[in-house]
């Protein structure tokens, strides 16, 4: 999976990269073995014993697809610079839509750097929705705005809330349930209070597969919340293609209606006198300027696996979960976070080697196991066998939380990946 | 340089381009239709006389660089996943910084999705430096703040302004002298006005090389007068390796001091625990979460050409406005919107076809010159043999705004463009 040095190994350039930039040419030979070593000190993200992040596989015609989209070398801002992948665009975003549920005239949408930035666009279109004023006057002309979110979602929210000067504090972590969903009496209670400090509610973010347990917040209930305090919800949705799709990074979507929130109408690019119908000038949608096709490869998989080949690859990534799920129950030396079986692809467990299996509960086997899972992470990347995440949550301490998404994993490479856990704590 | 077609006639398919998303699987066979169809009906942006934009070219290097980045389909949050491309990055980025005039221990930066998102970031440090309290408490917390740049300027200023919820009322647009650049005793003066109304001043842009002209604002002065007044500037640099370094898109970098302003060290992600030293998990200093790894290319493209390499590269299209400018000097039919040689690789100029000659100055002439530029382009598209942008400025009707970033144009391409231009225009 990988050949790991540390930064300092790599920046000396012992193992024969150099890094530094020269005055004068490099050979094209030279060139040649940068780009292998580049290669051989990476991580090989699309391998099947790769099981740290939710990107990761390589399809080969998203791959395809990417390799075109760079020699097109184009930029999404205008349909005279990029006419096809405009329409491509298009015809993905209204595909989205119509799988989430929206009519067709709701829809709009566009492609970004990642699920952060899309995001942080749902909070752009709830603060405009509620104060269009805000675009041309700023925060200073609203009341005090109180946003909502699970404490299990990602962290893109609370940055948003930073970017967007509305402050992290005003972003409202609502509590969950032992499975990390949100509770939606919390939620509700989160609302009238802080209606109560005087700040003006406007959004609630739900979550459909959190980052560490995968877990899917209560979409109906949320929503009547939010219907009923006139909140935000449900009028722009983050979908990410790069993660359980498989498309090569970045494909990030937010569907939603963009344009008058962030058009500006600049000259010297989105002339409205052109001879086309320049409605497909979508650049304006956007908080970028230039902005990367990231549509392509996405069309191009579409076309080449059809809906049904990403069920196929989704279902396989979901199979192997609960095969995770299933071995870890079978054994004594693992234990799950929580004890119920995956909705998503990921599984968080605890390994308690033969040391601490006599060790009574309590702080110090706490804190043993605490230090066992960064241990046996950074063994595996030296080895290069595997790789897998671990954090602690709340109050527990340091588990494992593997990700299943890659579709070219098979049940030997999950039984891999316990047997050599076990093989590198059993002596610790 | 294209084949052009109309949205509807794209969308219907005419030309053999099906673009609906199937639920079955098309052949491989299709798809490789399908990839031709994609580059026959784009625009050759590579093109010697694609004259539309500052992105341009198609270096084979910075391709091949992308092309690897695709393949290792990684993200730049941790040194974890990308060990060799954050390295590499630090590498850039210290050149870079070498290159604006910083020492060594003054620096930090990143990597971005374009130059409007560095040029965010740029406000985004601004606030953060004078209002560390805004993080945390929202724009809530602040006084009413106003920022400056010229009106020349990107429209991405006043974009961040939106998006960041300062306001673009509180962007306040700097008057400039005939050749674009801001006059530094207007900015004085408005500075002086928008304390006397209350606001309360912190950052100004200055423009190295504007959208439309070119143009260099006096650094030096704007230097001083921000330094007696206590406001942002040159703690922090936009630049973009993807224009006239000709490095693939996407590839922008701001460089300044990310990190305090926008960490939050999400634990399932920037583990301290790790084995190896976490000051190269980067990640945390965007408001990104997964990045491309835009880095890579940027990186082989210096050791393939050398610093000299790009010096003689950005020299040549220096050279090739200089050349335009000359051709436009010596001809009576064509005008140039500023009289003075470009400082940049833009060059800006009316044509006036024979029928317009007689006509005296006025109303009637200026409505026909406005509508001349979108005709001509419009033909020149359909005909496909160039491309070139215009737009109107201030009070000035269409003119064309040609770019020569690409290295590859050679002098008889600019003779073609003028050619072309006469030819579709004589007639009219």
């Amino acid at each position: 999976v990988l050949d790991f040095h540390h930064p300092h190994q790599l920046k000396a350039g012992l193992e024969g990269l150099n890094m530094e930039l020269p005055d004068q040419p490099e050979t094209l030979e030279q060139i040649l073995v940068d780009c292998r070593d580049t290669l051989k000190y990476g991580v090989r993200t699309g391998h099947p014993r790769f099981f740290n992040q939710l990107s990761s596989g390589l399809d080969v015609v998203g791959l395809a697809g990417e390799w075109l989209t760079s020699t097109a070398n184009s930029n999404m801002f205008t349909y005279e610079v990029s006419p096809v992948f405009v329409l491509m665009e298009e015809v993905l975003l209204k595909k989205m839509q119509n799988i989430v549920g929206w009519l067709e005239d709701e829809g709009d949408g566009i492609f970004c750097p990642g699920g952060t930035i899309s995001n942080l666009y749902s909070i752009l279109l709830a603060r405009y929705h509620f104060y269009p004023e805000v675009k041309t006057r700023g925060m200073g002309a609203l009341p005090q705005l109180a946003l909502f979110t699970s404490e299990h979602s990602h962290y893109s929210l609370k940055k948003s809330a930073a970017v967007l000067g509305l402050g992290t504090d005003n972003m409202v972590m609502v509590k969950c349930d032992e499975r990390g969903k949100m509770i939606s009496a919390e939620l509700e209670a989160a609302i009238v209070s802080t209606k109560k400090k005087g700040l003006v509610p406007i959004y609630v973010n739900a979550t459909a597969g959190t980052t560490v347990y995968g877990a899917f917040d209560p979409l109906n209930d949320i929503a009547d919340i939010c219907h009923r305090h006139s909140l935000w919800i449900a009028w722009s949705v983050t979908w990410n293609p790069h993660k359980m799709m498989g498309v090569p990074l970045q494909c990030s979507a937010i569907l939603g209606l963009l344009k008058e929130c962030n058009e500006l109408g600049a000259e010297y690019l989105f002339q409205k006198d052109k001879h086309y119908d320049v409605s497909y000038d979508t650049g304006d949608k956007s908080i970028q300027c230039g902005r990367h096709v990231d549509a392509f490869k996405f069309w191009l998989m579409w076309k080449a696996k059809g809906s049904e080949g990403f069920e196929a690859q989704i279902n396989k990534c979901l199979e192997n979960a609960e095969y995770l799920y299933d071995q870890l129950q079978r054994r004594t030396d693992f234990k799950l976070v929580f004890d119920s079986k995956p909705e998503h692809c990921t599984v968080c467990f605890w390994y308690t080697p033969p040391s601490l299996r006599c060790l009574p509960a309590g702080p110090e086997k706490e804190a043993k196991l605490h230090q066992l899972a960064p241990w046996i992470k950074a063994r595996m990347m030296e080895k290069g066998s595997a790789m897998v995440g671990y954090q602690p949550l709340g109050g527990k301490v340091n588990f494992f939380r593997c990700v299943l998404s890659n579709p070219a994993t098979q049940q030997e490479d999950i039984d891999f990946l316990l047997d050599q856990i076990v093989q590198l704590g059993q002596y610790l």
